[in-house]
């Protein structure tokens, strides 16, 4: 390697360097740590998108890390892909689950992250009618090698119906 | 600064990059993530200790941060020490929180980590019995600016009860 380069690695480590020591551990955070939030809030808009269109099983499925774990309510904790899918294709035929993202946040070093926000269940009751259970959400996210990020833990419970007590 | 002062910033920098940014996003953990991670598992630990010796309201108000939120099962999302104290203390008296972390992660920044275990809520029934609830949870964590780790999310929901379908 010319001494050239090398002076361009090490100042540009030097850059980066600076930029995630010298942010404090509190709740400031930079544009760096914005844009990168605002990138995984966006994974997250995008797979409620996908849950919209091709069902939240093919939707778990694509964004999932193969070590990925569910937490669902009233069930034990379910780990892997195939077990997710499984546990996730047991639910009433038709069912619809979206989600709205309220914040994201990312570690500084870029490979850790999480997600929260509200979601809804729709679905045919055993009178036929519709109903829909409201809940709320935690997902955590980890960038992978190819630099998207897969979910690798999510857990939700209910929350009152929107207006209520 | 002195250039020798510099030379050593510099290189002590680059020395934190090349561990910090030669890591792969993947599953594998180096030992330096994994003192962290036993840190934080550790943290968790002694939370569900100073619940069991002073009771979780104590606990949950020493180990949250102040912009801490909490999701409760049936509730709305509650945000800020005093709300959080407030609706921990609606419960039944004497009831019993109580948790046992299966593992915990930190972002290879060390700023950000999380938590996940099962759980028990032991209290007195309406008919005067004890009654246990059993559940699983996720605690999102940040390392303050003292390097204490705060919790800044608590998810939880219920699961059978062990040895149970």
């Amino acid at each position: 390697m010319r001494i050239q380069s090398l002076m361009s690695v090490i100042l540009l480590l030097v850059f980066f360097c600076s930029i995630s020591y010298s942010q404090p551990a509190g709740d400031v955070r930079t544009n760096v740590d914005s844009l990168e939030a605002a990138v995984l809030l966006k994974t997250d808009s995008d797979f409620n998108k996908l849950s919209i269109e091709k069902g939240f099983v093919e939707a778990f499925l694509s964004y999932m890390a193969d070590s990925a774990m569910l937490f669902p309510n009233g069930s034990n904790l379910i780990t892997g892909k195939e077990n997710i899918k499984n546990h996730l294709s047991e639910g009433p035929a038709n069912a619809v689950l979206t989600w709205k993202p309220l914040k994201a946040e990312v570690a500084e070093s870029g490979d850790l992250g999480y997600t929260y926000g509200s979601s809804e269940y729709k679905f045919k009751g055993d009178d036929g009618k519709p109903a829909v259970h409201y809940g709320k959400y935690i997902t955590v996210w980890k960038r992978q090698c190819d630099g998207s990020w897969k979910f690798i833990l999510d857990i939700g419970n209910p929350s009152p119906a929107p207006g209520g007590k």
